[in-house]
């Protein structure tokens, strides 16, 4: 046969996606999964972005300009003011997603071997972008016992070498629904400034902070223009995962004309996905209101029934829609297989998502899971009351 | 300033781009433009597609599965089978846009400083993509005298080296036209297969082809299964350019599995859009062969008007819908921003896309200049019209 040799940057297969196989072999033998191991929410995607989609009035289905519908663009200056973030619409990109918007802002930033920090555990794919780029991603350990937070700056630091370009963040936190305060955000400043690095941060949660202080972006922080990207995403602000449609928002306009080159060659974000995603902008506050209400209430069952369990800990999420618990079995891998693959509980099981994939350092963290709030309350509740029970069953074997 | 550090993949801007601001200007004084230059067809897309994206039906805009939809790639087998291309729906990975395809490809069976042999002149994006993923274009250069034939066979093996890892083939040609024959594939076939390389054909204009022969796939030819990819892409099949729909396609199982996890860091593509590319496969005959006879029409009224004009040099395209041709003017680059800055015709100018663009060697075809022939009749005429007064007013200076 012939090979494909792409040993520089082969992607490995994530932990998540490896449990796919016995997921599917589990629902064949009729086995009911709670799948508490996706990002995938089942909140409605708002009428008004859908209603623009079925109107649409078109006889030939165009490319939009490359860096986005201008309309489009025109409109999200409008919906960042709101959020105290000023910006005009050149200083916007919108990408195919928010996984084009990194994996652009890494190519553009680096060469092949430049290094990347970012807090760990962190979500899988900015590995998988910094591969494709040829990037190396240097890891900065949190814990959960610390409630992963932002570590000392002097611990960033240490780890910047001539080859560190940026710093990326993701804020509010997937997996583990860390918040970072305004306070930490000037601190990353003075770092990125200093040592002349880009911060990057990944904001699609923006919308889901759960304090009373609120969400604090880079965009709004002074005397960093040169440095700051922010990367959105329209997929879980407004559940509409499936248009892919992000940004790429940034004042350095060397950045944005770079990015701008990688967006020409693909030619356009998707037409209509940008008419949906315009069109959501219209999306009232009461139904953010109503989510907000009701991941907090997701939140705070599925913490507490999760702390009902001998063993587990969990910190409680300040934001996104994701936990990451620590559960009283030796690894979390085997585990979550055995789920599949071994048990039920009255011909019902859940997927979670092992904590080791969000993790750069091998062997850290192996008895952690990522448990996504995406389902509703009383299907979390049963969900937890089965994870009880099996691990009882796993650790009696 | 931060400087963006991206020596090692800096993307040129193509000079079809860097003419853009010359044409908003000219709009701006009021000049009507007629844009020869780009690919973005004025047929219209098929009604059934357009209609399925009025009529979803769904409360959650989700993800799909990251290799496509299953009940589209399923609908695709079908489609290849009607078009002689045997294979299975896991043969099948949809992506955003035929764009994201040729990445995939190219990142995926290369190390970065590997090599891919392109005919040239070639759709300009092909070097973008090379570039972002750190590899090698070699060019192997047609000549309009030749009227663009594949090159002997020996000249490819001349540049073979032992970093050589693909052919790539545009077939029917972006920007020639040129289509290639069944004997021409075959003879690549020995040479890839003699030399363990990937032939990689994008096909998608496989729907216009103007001779008797009709087209033959690279997936069509026995014997080189690990070896053959073919990009394909509905944009321009049913002018969907706004979709951002197309595929990979192999029966290489390594080739799609690592394809498959460059797609599963991107998560999917495009729900709505593989909603509207699956009805897409509905559309009738009647469609594609109006729209052919529509091409074939403007193909000879381009060519018929374009030979009325004192030294100009064109090749009757075979395919696609575009052609290459030699103008009497000392540079292309500077006769087409001149169209745009110091020349109106009653109001009227055109924009050209340099043919410069698609050769990878510097500094030849310097007179040549790509029209796409996706205007109507009546404008094209007009446009060639204006194309000639110009060139005489531009030699006259």
């Amino acid at each position: 046969m012939l090979r494909v040799s792409n040993k520089g940057r082969a992607i490995p297969e994530s932990p998540i996606r490896k449990l796919v196989p016995y997921a599917e072999a589990a629902k064949k033998r009729g086995t009911e999964i709670f799948y508490l191991n996706i990002g995938q929410p089942d909140i409605k995607t708002p009428k008004v972005a859908l209603d623009a989609i079925r109107n649409i009035d078109m006889e030939v289905l165009e490319y939009s300009t490359s860096n986005g519908s201008e309309q489009y663009r025109n409109k999200l200056v409008d919906y960042y003011k709101k959020h105290n973030i000023n910006i005009t619409n050149e200083q916007i990109l919108v990408t195919t997603g928010g996984s084009e918007a990194l994996y652009f802002t890494i190519a553009s930033i680096t060469d092949p071997q430049d290094e990347i920090i970012i807090p760990e555990p962190f979500y899988a794919n900015y590995t998988s972008f910094s591969i494709a780029a040829g990037v190396n991603v240097v890891p900065i350990n949190t814990s959960i016992e610390n409630g992963f937070a932002l570590p000392k700056i002097d611990e960033f630091e240490a780890l910047i070498t001539p080859r560190t370009r940026a710093i990326l963040i993701c804020n509010p936190g997937n997996p583990t629904g860390t918040l970072y305060s305004k306070e930490e955000i000037k601190q990353l400043k003075k770092l990125v400034v200093k040592y002349n690095l880009f911060l990057i941060a990944d904001e699609v949660y923006r919308e889901f902070v759960y304090t009373n202080d609120g969400h604090y972006s880079v965009m709004e922080e002074k005397g960093m223009d040169m440095n700051a990207i922010m990367i959105d995403s329209t997929s879980k602000r407004y559940s509409m995962c499936g248009a892919r449609i992000g940004c790429v928002v940034s004042r350095n306009p060397e950045l944005i004309s770079t990015v701008m080159k990688m967006a020409q060659s693909r030619l356009c974000p998707p037409t209509i996905a940008q008419i949906a995603a315009e069109a959501a902008l219209e999306t009232p506050q009461s139904y953010f209101d109503d989510v907000k209400k009701e991941y907090i209430e997701r939140r705070n069952i599925l913490v507490e029934e999760l702390l009902k369990i001998d063993g587990v800990q969990v910190v409680k999420p300040n934001g996104a829609f994701y936990c990451l618990a620590d559960l009283p079995v030796d690894n979390a891998d085997k585990f979550a297989k055995w789920l599949l693959e071994s048990y039920s509980n009255n011909g019902q099981t859940v997927m979670v998502a092992p904590g080791s994939g969000f993790y750069s350092t091998p062997n850290i963290a192996l008895s952690q899971v990522r448990i996504a709030y995406v389902l509703k309350k009383e299907k979390l509740i049963r969900a937890v009351a089965i994870l009880k029970d099996a691990i009882e069953k796993y650790n009696a074997q």
